[in-house]
């Protein structure tokens, strides 16, 4: 795989950058596995605050982080100013929606393949989900129609995720975001599953994501990027001064080494991998692909032979995990119906490998679900 | 110092943990230095992560978490099953308040002493804070008259620091809890200065802190207890699932090595550097001590001489900071008005020496003093 299909060289590089794996790990959606340099410079960071004392290797660290911030609001379609660094995609979640001027009982216009437990944040605050139309089985938005549900509803903001963490779907932010522009009405972008791993999302007022899945960072570890005048000016509360310093380091690495190896390349060859994984491993062994084969990401869902419970499937991903259901350990994600509870999605299997991935791999997999 | 005062073998083990500092490190109350140890333990699970991923590394140091999680629980007086890891002491607090069913526009009693961030996590939620008496310029609170404005003022909560950030005062949490208790409102205690620097609060409903001061842990690890019963069934989003958790390892590890010195001995040590440090430093350069001498705890909080500005301390503190006040690099803290907004308190310099402290780091603090 590393040789047909585009940008060979970057599989080669990101994999040279890397420890040798101990494990077939197909489980970037999840938590990539970052580089020996992110790791050898957030050991350094450590071990130069046990030297001087945590403030003084923070100041000495000023410049990394500044870089790590004007990359972020690269990626994600900011200016630095906009970008503020939390500890998790979901902690950015809550500082926005707790700096909105929202009130409990409004309702919030998303996806119905909307991340469950971006629901239970929306349910803390008191706001009501309403779900858009889509228009097909996968999930992708029905556009005009979202806009006639928007202008009637009149949300406190929409909520999009850009990729859903169930099902390889990317939505078209930018076209939901000229819909929300009409009607006046915020949207805030949920780029955890996206961020280093598709097109950056342009937009959405505010967007956020992660460190640790594809840009393989570390974790404990968010970013936001905030439009200017989209929250009063309680902002402050956005970014902790008080942090894990070393995962910022370790973040601004990771990014660096993203910008070297080519986001545009990165984009195209993962979305490739995508394309090829579905490709290969629909209908082995009774399995189906949840998603289009053609969508431009990397990750796969795979729903079990007919008569698999979700326990089934669950007890599948750990023998994988375990090395007892094939010739290798290999790490995958088991997706329950708790990801997107509006959606009733059955339990499935999400194969989410990286720029690294090999034939061999997935050999292994398919070898695999076919003696499942 | 080391073999003046009690358990000189206590200040001697905490030294051989360390790497040799690169400065003279006063500055636990802002983060104290963490063990070889601890940076190796976080070291190493970085670099598993980066092997199998990250939420295989996690599984595999579950066992080490769940018996950092209970030495935690023992230090804030609470059962392991109701205490929760966060980002940070402000992460809790938040997340605290977020999960109460409180009321904007609802008064919250607080010392004086206050914390200025806090305050303005409590504005963001739309609570009024309101002062309770105390009985010296120290600010030790007056539990008599305090328990009368509780019963007036019929608060959504007390909050109390049980050592604030800007003074060497320890509250008396135990008989502020009692208070509490009999006009049936929640005692919420932020023990981020106290944790494994003087003996553990009890009688609060909720006590929260952080990894990085007294106890030597990782920034970017918060631990909250709360007591069965206090919050509605949101409890889940006290504890993040996705977080830093190499950094909750170097928190299990420091936790593990807090409790083989032995908490008392640490308690003890610290109280009697503190006094030791308040005795010597108290007149130096024309410099006064703003705390009691025999104030049972680490830090000494320094009021420049007569006509300083906050702007003057600000810049000593910097010039000690990079050596051009003295013959080392001393790190020590600017405690700015903002810390104590309810206060108005004057520009201070906070010392805040760990186990390891000597007689030299003292003599050189105060030549400096001397001649500024």
């Amino acid at each position: 795989m590393t040789n047909s299909i585009a940008h060979p060289e970057v599989g080669a590089e990101f994999r040279a950058l890397r420890y040798e794996p101990d494990v077939v790990h197909l489980d970037s959606a999840a938590a990539g596995r970052a580089s020996r340099n992110v790791v050898a410079r957030m050991s350094e960071h450590l071990e130069r605050e046990a030297r001087v004392g945590g403030y003084v290797a923070h100041a000495e660290a000023a410049e990394t982080l500044e870089r790590g911030r004007a990359a972020a609001a690269g990626l994600l379609g900011f200016a630095p100013h906009e970008v503020f660094f939390t500890e998790s995609a979901r902690s950015a979640l809550l500082a926005l929606v707790h700096n909105m001027p929202v009130e409990a009982g409004s309702p919030v216009c998303v996806a119905p393949s909307e991340f469950g437990p971006n629901l239970t944040v929306f349910a803390s605050f008191g706001l009501r989900p309403i779900p858009l139309p889509v228009t097909d089985r996968v999930g992708h938005l029905d556009y005009e129609a979202s806009a006639e549900v928007i202008a009637r509803e009149r949300p406190a903001f929409v909520h999009i995720c850009v990729h859903p963490s169930h099902r390889g779907l990317v939505q078209d932010v930018a076209r939901l975001g000229a819909v929300c522009r009409a009607a006046g009405v915020p949207l805030i972008a949920d780029a955890a599953q996206s961020f280093a791993h598709i097109p950056p999302v342009l937009g959405a007022d505010a967007v956020y994501a992660t460190s640790r899945k594809w840009l393989c960072g570390p974790r404990g570890v968010g970013v936001v990027g905030v439009r200017s005048g989209l929250l009063p000016a309680k902002e402050l509360l956005l970014e902790s001064v008080e942090a894990n310093i070393a995962g910022r380091v370790g973040f601004a690495v990771a990014l660096a080494e993203h910008l070297t190896l080519g986001p545009a390349a990165v984009y195209e060859r993962l979305a490739a991998i995508g394309q090829v994984a579905r490709a290969r491993l629909h209908g082995a062994g009774g399995w189906s692909v949840s998603e289009e084969v053609e969508e431009p990401c990397a990750v796969t869902t795979l729903l079990p032979p007919h008569g698999w419970s979700g326990r089934d499937v669950q007890g599948f991903r750990e023998a994988l995990a375990a090395g007892t259901a094939a010739s290798a350990r290999i790490v995958t994600t088991y997706l329950g119906p708790e990801r997107a509870p509006l959606e009733d999605a059955p339990g499935a299997l999400r194969i989410s490998p990286h720029l690294d991935v090999t034939e061999r791999h997935l050999d292994v997999l398919v070898a695999a679900l076919d003696s499942a």
